[in-house]
């Protein structure tokens, strides 16, 4: 039988798993897909450098269009990371007929279309399963798993480093500096940590689930971000002991054909399961109109898992090469998207306000909810020793979030709120 | 576009769920396709009796051979239940060219390699993703998402009716068969409740779940099964004091070649995601030596989750149709099994002890356990006012069934030992 070829761009360490795992599981994979897979070329940065896993010397190339262009890869797979470039091989490769398994979320959030278009004309296929939520299948479980399903909620921890520190703030009642700190220390965060800590690495997720989930053709600026470095101790001390875990969630949801999609710090009652997803995992909630409720639970990222994911890809590619049928996936986002205004989003919500300690507070504050509609699950007046001020805290019924906006515009103005300290939405 | 023909057999709960689906979601299915589905013909027991989907007189039939032997009919999907006679339906179906979509646990647990031979033999496919876990797509998980892992353990919930009656018991404090009955009034339990409550179910689902999840020839007697019948609420008790909660647990195991499958009510230390599982809910642990640890959970059963599964399956076949590919997921079970003997099967265990008050008699106790080595992690005297004896509750370090079983044999002839009152496996 003969051999399928892959082209390797990058050997980071997700590149060096991928190595690792056709290597390691030559014989069950080629029990599955009928021929051996083998490890052709391999793009580096530096041929020179020593690496934890043995590659013949003469694989190795510094060029990325001595794979893209060799006639004798079959497939792809793309593990280097970056936009402009790695779209041109991309692209590129697909012109040649190769199909193409890639990690790359930014990639796909920004660009996702053009490539699936790109690999239909030239009936190549583009997975990509290992870009959301590392060696969960969850992209293969709404593409297939739930195909004859109308799904109508997707809301996921779907960023290991920022779910590693709310956690640990939460365990450990840690100052979300201190653990930042830690976490970079431990390389569970990047030096500069930004795209995870402000939700932009989440949100880009998150529009790859919401364009599979709902088949719609959403795009990255369709995403309200937020992210948890304004997360205090004391917000998340104050959620546990009203029943709450805060989490970075992104929420994608569709009412009839309308969507929102979100990723901001949410309280997430203690009693669901999403609630007791900590550390570095990652967990994707899934509503469907007949499956109800299902949640997949595992490893957001990692070198083997994420490997995992690509390689199982690279399975599904093989499997379509032998049998003819590259490039069928479908048009995935056939639907026009229609966004939700503010005055369509609804959720609970939590706020904790700094107000004057004095008669008749209570009573204009929850008037300014009143004038907008905002009906209250619960108010609480927290004690404040040593403070002339006092501390209230609202959660409210399933509230819009224009309404909301609004409430917190006329709180500007009256004089007895002196601080709105925190504002979260509140699911489960 | 020519519309793919469905033939029904059987429209019970899930049957009614499945047309419910194919009539609601029928746009979302063609866009998917490329061309409509239809329910053309359903099998029912008695054409005059009402229903609550609507479906035209001339579509019903009493006669399975009217829809096996119709050459319009392009996939057949089964919901009848039974064993003989439903596999002849489904291998003549199969001989006529026809894909089969199957809910049917029995049938695939006992008949699964003879039936999937025939459908490559006759370039067809069977899929049953309904078979385990309702709504929860776990077969295609392991099939496909971890086709590039090694599995070395799957542990589910995966009976909705124990798992029903075990969280009663736990969060009532209620007694087995006053919970039983009240399952029964419900309808989550059968008027005969063994195929259930004896793990006979929650075999045949392992069984399928071994044979996929590590490839090889498992057969349902190869599964170690107990059932619930026997947990009393002082078990239940006993756990939640230690920090566990009992639940029915299917574990199959592999390490290297060698195979353990079995059912048997477990204690899962309750920081453990699958002891939170709840109600009728399911939930599957998957271990991969790459992926490290997934949980996938969801509805187990039920009208609506269980037909999800079954379209996303017609879906996937008439794919498979449009691209002439249909009969190519390979053997799934190409390895010979090798199961383990019980030296070679390990794990914790909790043993609750009656035993004779006086002096010496820990000392005796725990000199069996050292004659067997098994070691022990914790042994704890348990007051029992009023009562002449005391109680003992013994949890071990992992140890070999087969030497647990020689340490109980050795309890029978110790004369402090009065009784040995309740043996589990121990989880997480």
């Amino acid at each position: 039988m003969k051999p399928v070829k892959v082209g390797l761009l990058g050997l980071g360490t997700v590149g060096t798993g991928v190595v690792r795992i056709v290597e390691g599981h030559q014989e069950d994979l080629a029990s599955q897909v009928g021929s051996p897979i083998v490890i052709e070329k391999v793009l580096v940065q530096n041929k020179g450098k020593s690496r934890s896993v043995s590659i013949a010397a003469d694989k190795l190339t510094e060029d990325p269009w001595d794979i893209i262009r060799d006639p004798e890869i079959d497939v792809v797979v793309e593990v280097m990371g970056g936009i402009a470039l790695t779209k041109e091989y991309i692209l590129e490769a697909l012109e040649r007929g190769k199909s193409v398994v890639t990690a790359n979320k930014d990639l796909m959030a920004l660009h996702g279309p053009e490539i699936l278009a790109k690999a239909r004309e030239h009936r190549c296929d583009v997975l990509y399963e290992a870009s959301v939520a590392g060696g969960i299948p969850i992209i293969r479980t709404l593409v297939e798993g739930f195909s004859s399903d109308r799904i109508t909620k997707v809301m996921g921890i779907v960023n290991g480093t920022t779910n590693y520190i709310l956690t640990k703030m939460s365990q450990e009642g840690a100052s979300y500096p201190d653990v930042l700190k830690e976490a970079q220390e431990l390389g569970y965060a990047e030096a500069d940590p930004t795209s995870d800590v402000e939700g932009l690495d989440a949100a880009r997720k998150m529009t790859i689930l919401a364009t599979i989930g709902f088949r719609a053709n959403v795009a990255l600026e369709d995403v309200s971000v937020q992210g948890i470095s304004s997360v205090s101790k004391e917000d998340i001390l104050y959620a546990k002991r009203l029943g709450y875990e805060v989490k970075l969630l992104g929420i994608a949801e569709r009412q009839d054909d309308l969507i929102s999609i979100s990723v901001q710090p949410t309280m997430v009652k203690q009693t669901h399961p999403i609630a007791s997803v900590n550390g570095v995992f990652n967990a994707v909630y899934v509503y469907g109109e007949a499956v109800g409720e299902t949640m997949f639970y595992g490893a957001g990222a990692g070198e083997l898992p994420t490997a995992t994911s690509i390689v199982s890809d690279l399975v599904a590619v093989v499997k379509n090469l032998k049998l003819g049928v590259n490039g069928k996936q479908g048009s995935l986002a056939y639907k026009e998207k229609k966004l939700k205004t503010d005055e369509q989003i609804s959720s609970k919500y939590f706020l904790l306000l700094q107000v004057a300690d004095r008669a008749g507070v209570l009573a204009r504050i929850t008037q300014v909810f009143a004038d907008y509609e905002v009906s209250l699950e619960s108010v609480l007046q927290q004690p404040t020793p040593g403070n002339p001020d006092a501390e209230i805290i609202v959660i409210t019924h399933d509230a819009n979030k224009a309404a909301i906006r609004k409430v917190l515009d006329s709180f500007e103005s009256l004089d007895v709120v002196h601080k709105v300290k925190s504002v979260y939405r509140v699911e489960g």
